[in-house]
């Protein structure tokens, strides 16, 4: 059996990866694939980071993992949401079995008569991109609410200054 | 003399009956164009349909209207406002005519010379896609502002529930 | 039971005709939904004529045929054979049978589960848009091959003389 | 050296002349690319001038400063930032510095190592194209905010008027 | 009086220039429009420049024809005939005359009302794109047949060794 | 350091895994990105496989070679040559080394300063795409000529039945 995720991991953090985890522990797939959401957006507040950097970070994050063969695949927005899931199915291996909480992820790949699972989340508050970016352009603490492969990414393309520099006024 | 009229048709509804009514009536033109826009959009709270779904809706609905050529021809944004008009010409049939209210429609054609006309609308309030949307989400009475062909369709591809379920929450 | 043809049309022809004909006969289907193929292409040698042109030639054409109801619907090429049908269903009401003897149109909808079936040509020696464009370009007769419906909206549009300009020498 | 400046110039005013003056002025570069932003972009409120229209403002604009070598090229959105100045490139001549007080255009180019310039602006509460449209639409002056030959293009395609009418109410 | 030509340029060659003084001698126009055709490729055979460089040969090798008004303007393949005038209208300033020896641009601007021109060609033999990039790849005589800035331009890319890299075998 | 090879994989077969047996032997690298190129094709004679069938194999096929650590992307052709070393950038994690015999790669990496390698390659009159799909119509023996793992994929979605059919007469 192999299962599908996608997010727009932005960035990934403990969240996902605490989804991930429980997705392996509950052996209902042997193989995942995961899929990166938005792949066409990047340096935005709220999309900062490319499929590229996204793809190292879910790859190094799950180096220790090696009972799970996993495929990451990037995946643009084609604005045409009938069409959407004949697109996924184009780019990946197959699969039997869905995981989002999305509600138009699920609907599509309902209609299309697929397994539709919502996984738990965890500490909904802290595990959040929208919170773990909002913090890397306050200075706050973020490095502990992602995996340590996550933060070395992150420093190695110096992502909390381009954060900060997308954050300027224009003039 | 053939003439153009474009919607979203999120649904199809009496009142988009009634303009098309009228325009027979006034037999202005013998052909009609209907244009399906945005047809690339689908399964949103404001787009909940497909161009599929929306062609199936208005030729049911107009079977009995057995004095009006049209044609339904689904037509997607292209995001080009200066570009729009040429590609609606060479995706229909010829018309001298066009019926719409919207303001950038009507400046887009009038640039091009074409003949635009207003359409007269009826009980604004209620024959509105926003209102029988809304309807369709809170459990109110929905049905007799559309054609019962419409009430079929949506039927058919089980809409109400489409709609029920994008509106949920994420997670 | 809804069933779906696609063809380029190129032009509209009586071995074209006779195939619906045939399907109307048949008893199959009770709806046709017709798919104009690469919908984009026009004003060349093996494509002179648009989109638009198309499907008056075929709606003209069908007039007096009033057992059936079809839907005669733009399709223009994605380059992505796989994505295709799906890209298909979501432009058009729901079909069950396709009519076609295009060995990747088979494949693709066959892998989709869809019912394909091969329609028994005519006279394809004559009835072929490849040999019909060469008449026009020879002063050929050829206004006999095709229904009286397409020989006056090539007229209308001044097909033949579009069709001699393109085939001129670069200088 | 060759500089680039990027903008939507909606329409082209004086704020814009002078910061093109100043770059004149500074003999940093000898060359300089206009970029016309979002070309693809008309007949909205925010973006009312199409890319030729744009062009013709500049063009007209700068005829007396003879001193000057430049190119103006449109540039349509292509919303994949990561990609962007790769596009940019490979429609223009090559250039060294970049003019632009945008932060996204800055990080854009500042991450592929370009020398980004943040020109001096003045009188930004007037020579702001928001300001001239909407005093365009209440009938408030705004000819001194332009370059005349910038007047005469707009009142050469009626381009008051199409605003005004674009702002009209649907029905 | 404002004219439109358009070509692929690869490269601007003396025959070219030909045709543009020919344009300027005759006064029918007084500004011309100069399209960059094919503008998204490069690095083939047959199309060695990206659109950049080819607007660089053109502006440099007319830079002493200051009586022309001229504005150069890339313009990509949209690979759907029967809108690429509009198309073009949309990022070019308006222009009344076409120059053009090719059947397909001839027939698309006369099917829009445009006066086409047929320019008079000079050395056919020589001054051609295809024999100059042959001479290119042969190590024989090519530099007389474009203008020296053009010559310039190609040896600043390093534009001889890119063409015979491409010609090299796959292994 | 991170390399970069790039295929059609058409499909994935000896050849190509001796080509990857090679990069790690060689340890120049200790991470490999591995693009599916003309990720958009399927369903043709000379491309029949898709996307994600072709990440199944290549995943597969490399399972055992648990000393790399690889990356495979489905990359689609963009038809603009110019800005496709670009695209592949964004889609990736950075790498340093290119592997290619490509000329057109091979000319686009060089040209944005990245060390291109030209592979050894072994057998090529048998280690072919091109071969290997001929033999698949001809039923004469391909097997040996891939990985097992490969030969049970293609099995699993009947590739060889597809290719066939493809290759039918049209009528």
């Amino acid at each position: 059996m192999r299962g599908f995720i996608i997010g727009r991991w932005q960035p990934f953090h403990l969240g996902h990866l605490r989804v991930i985890e429980d997705i392996i522990k509950s052996k209902e797939v042997d193989e995942l694939v995961i899929g990166i959401g938005s792949a066409q957006k990047s340096h935005t507040l709220s999309d900062p980071f490319t499929a590229g950097e996204r793809i190292m970070m879910i790859i190094k994050s799950l180096k220790e993992y090696s009972d799970l063969t996993y495929y990451v695949i990037p995946i643009k927005d084609i604005d045409f949401n009938a069409l959407w899931v004949s697109y996924v199915e184009t780019l990946t291996p197959p699969f039997n079995i869905v995981y989002s909480g999305n509600p138009l992820v699920r609907e599509l790949f309902t209609e299309k008569n697929y397994k539709v699972v919502k996984p738990k989340l965890y500490n909904r508050a802290e595990y959040s991109g929208t919170e773990i970016r909002k913090r890397m352009l306050n200075d706050e603490e973020w490095e502990h609410l992602v995996p340590e492969e996550v933060v070395e990414v992150i420093k190695e393309i110096d992502g909390i200054n381009r954060l900060k520099r997308l954050n300027m006024k224009d003039y």
